[in-house]
C-alpha cells in the first residue's frame, strides 16, 4: 500500500524516525532502567518495539492500558502509575498471570487495592506537581499500612511533571534534584527496590530514579521537540487530504478537532499558517507566497500534543518512505 | 444500574433534558424543516429520537457518519454537508438503498461524485465563513456542470459558521440576513428545492433556509448555552471519580485530556475552580471555602465543546434521575 492510498485523516508514523528515537533513549536509559509510558501512544505495536530493546517493564495510566498490555503478552511488569479505585479489574489481570503494581497515595486507595486483589504497590509521592501523591513525610506510614495489610511494597514513585518544560537546563536540573531529594527521602522511609519517575522532559536532568517513566520520546510532541539538543524527532504526523481550495488564498484539508488533541493549540503544517480547525477541517494559507496545494493533494500535519491525538484514532499507519509497512491498532484507547 | 455504578470517566446524558431540547427545537423547526447534524453527538441513539420527532433527514460531516446512519435504518435522506473525494464509499451507501446527497464546491469534487456513483448533490456556497464553498457567483455554473454530468442538483447549502457566537442578537440577525441573501441569490441560479444551512447559534436569526442544519442543540455546548434566552440546556456531562484529595486544598478526578475536547478550554465543574487537565486527570479546588469532595465521590463536569468530547468516548450512558435507562454506543466515531 502506498502512503497516498491511506484514507484520511490518519495517524502516520515514520518507522525509521521512531526507531531512532527508541535507540537514542535506550542508549541513555537501557533495558529496565526505562519503564516506557504507554499512555503517549496507546499502541501495543510500539510497546513491542520498546520491549524488543529490553524495556520489558511498562508504565500505564489507565486500567484499560494494563488489561490490553497483558492480553498482548506484554505483562512482565506493568505499573499503573495512577490512583484508581476499581482495583478488581487490576486484580483480575494479576490473577491471569501478569505482574501488576498499583500506585497508592492514600489509605482509601490502599484499601481498594487490598479488596481488589492487587498484591504489589508503589507509594505515590507528591514531589511538587499539584496532582496525586501523598506528602513525602507520610510515605513511610502508608508503606507500613500496606505491609500490615499483606501487600508487597516495591518502592516509591513521584512525577515531576511541572518541570518537563522548564526552559533553562541548569534551572531544570536544580529543580529536578530538589524533587528527587524529596522522593529519595520518602524512599528511605518506604524501602523496596524501585524509585520510579521522570519523563521525556527530564530524561537528561533526572538522576534520582532507578527507572524513568518516559513515553513521549517515541512519537514526540511539538513542545518537547523544541527543547534544545533533544535527539528525539517528531515521528508522527496526521495526514489529511485537501478537499477545497479557495481563490481567496486558503485551502481546507479533512482533519480537524476530532483528529487532533487541541490542548496545546493548533497543529502545525510546515510552510503554512494554520488559521483554525473545526470539527473535520483545518484551514490554512501558505507562507512566503508559496502556491496553495491542489485539490486532492496530501498534507502532513504535526499535532501539538501526541497523547490525546492518538486517543482519537483507531489505527496508526507505519511507513517506510512512501510504503505502508504495517498498520497498528491504537488498541489501548478508552477506559 | 445506578448512575454511581458507571465506570468513569463516562459520558452521561440526562434523558429528560435531552428530550426538552429536542422538543424546543422541533416547536420552531418542525419535521423536515430541521435536518439535524449528527456530527455533534455521533450517536444513532440520539438520531433515532430526532427521527421520532419527524426529523427524518440528517446532516453528516463524514463518510463514516453516512455509512453508520444508513446501516442503522436512518438513511431516508442523508446529506454529507462537506466536501469529500472518496465518493465510492458514498456511492456504495446510495447503492444499498439509502438516499445520499453530497456537497460539491468545485469541478474536482463534482468529478469525484460522478466517478463514485453519487447521484444527488447540493452546491456548497461560501457565505462568509472562510472554509469550503464556491463563490456565490460560481454556483450556477457548477450546477449546470453537475446536471450536464447527469447529476440531480437538489439545491444549495451555505453555512454561516462565523456568526454562531455573535453576541448581539440584532447584529447577528442582520449579518445572518446578509449571508442568506447571498445564498438565495446563488439558489436562484442553481434551482432545486433545498436551501440548507444554519446551526444552533442562528436558530432564531436564520430565516433564509428551507432546512436548518443544527446539531449542538441536543446536548449543548457551554458557549451556546451562554447565549441569552436560549431554551436549550446542557444535557451531557462527563462523570468522573475523585481519586486523590490533597490536604493542600485540591482534589483530582479521573477525567482529563482524553475525556474532553479541549479546543474551547477546560471543562467546568459547578462550585469549583478547574486548575488544569492532564491526560487522565482534572485537578480542581472548591469555591467559597466549600469542602473538597471525598475520595470515591462522583463529580459531573460540563465539557466546553461537545462535538470533540463525544468523539473520545465509546458510549453514552442515558440516565433518568439516578437510574441508567440505556447505553448508547457513540457509533459514528472515526472516519
Amino acid at each position: 500500500m502506498d502512503v497516498s492510498d491511506i484514507p484520511t485523516p490518519a495517524l502516520v508514523v515514520d518507522s525509521a524516525t521512531l526507531d531512532r528515537n527508541l535507540a537514542a533513549m535506550a542508549a541513555v536509559w537501557p533495558a529496565r532502567a526505562l519503564r516506557p509510558h504507554v499512555k503517549a501512544h496507546k499502541t501495543t505495536g510500539i510497546a513491542k518495539r520498546q520491549a524488543a530493546l529490553g524495556h520489558t517493564g511498562f508504565t500505564c495510566a489507565t486500567i484499560r492500558e494494563v488489561e490490553v498490555m497483558a492480553a498482548a503478552g506484554l505483562g512482565e511488569d506493568l505499573l499503573l502509575a495512577n490512583e484508581v479505585l476499581d482495583m478488581r479489574r487490576l486484580g483480575a489481570v494479576a490473577g491471569s498471570g501478569a505482574r501488576v503494581t498499583a500506585a497508592v497515595d492514600s489509605d482509601g486507595v490502599l484499601g481498594a487495592a487490598v479488596a481488589g486483589g492487587v498484591r504489589e504497590v508503589l507509594i505515590d509521592v507528591n514531589v511538587g506537581l499539584p496532582r496525586c501523591g501523598c506528602a513525602p513525610e507520610d510515605a513511610g506510614r502508608l508503606a507500613d499500612a500496606a505491609r500490615a495489610a499483606g501487600l508487597e511494597v516495591r518502592g516509591v514513585m513521584g512525577y515531576e511533571g511541572h518541570l518537563m518544560l522548564v526552559e533553562e537546563e541548569a534551572d531544570k536540573a536544580r529543580q529536578t534534584d530538589e524533587c528527587m531529594s524529596a522522593l529519595q527521602k520518602a524512599h528511605a522511609d518506604v524501602g523496596g527496590d524501585i524509585v520510579s519517575g521522570g519523563g521525556t522532559g527530564t530524561w537528561r536532568t533526572n538522576h534520582g530514579v532507578t527507572e524513568l517513566q518516559a513515553g513521549s520520546y517515541a512519537l514526540m510532541d511539538t513542545a518537547y521537540a523544541a527543547i534544545p539538543d533533544v535527539p528525539f524527532e517528531q515521528s508522527l504526523t496526521v495526514h489529511a487530504t485537501v478537499i477545497s481550495v479557495n481563490p481567496g488564498g486558503w485551502a481546507v484539508a479533512d482533519a480537524g478537532l476530532k483528529a487532533f488533541g487541541m490542548d496545546h493549540g493548533n497543529p502545525a503544517l510546515p510552510g503554512a499558517l494554520v488559521w483554525y480547525c473545526s470539527d473535520e477541517h483545518v484551514v490554512f494559507s501558505m507562507n512566503d507566497e508559496a502556491p496553495l496545494p491542489s485539490l486532492g493533494e496530501r498534507v502532513a500535519l504535526l499535532p501539538a500534543h501526541i497523547d490525546p491525538t492518538c486517543a482519537l484514532h483507531e489505527r496508526m499507519y507505519v511507513v517506510d518512505g512512501d510504503e505502508v509497512v504495517d498498520i497498528w491498532p491504537v488498541d489501548m484507547r478508552g477506559w
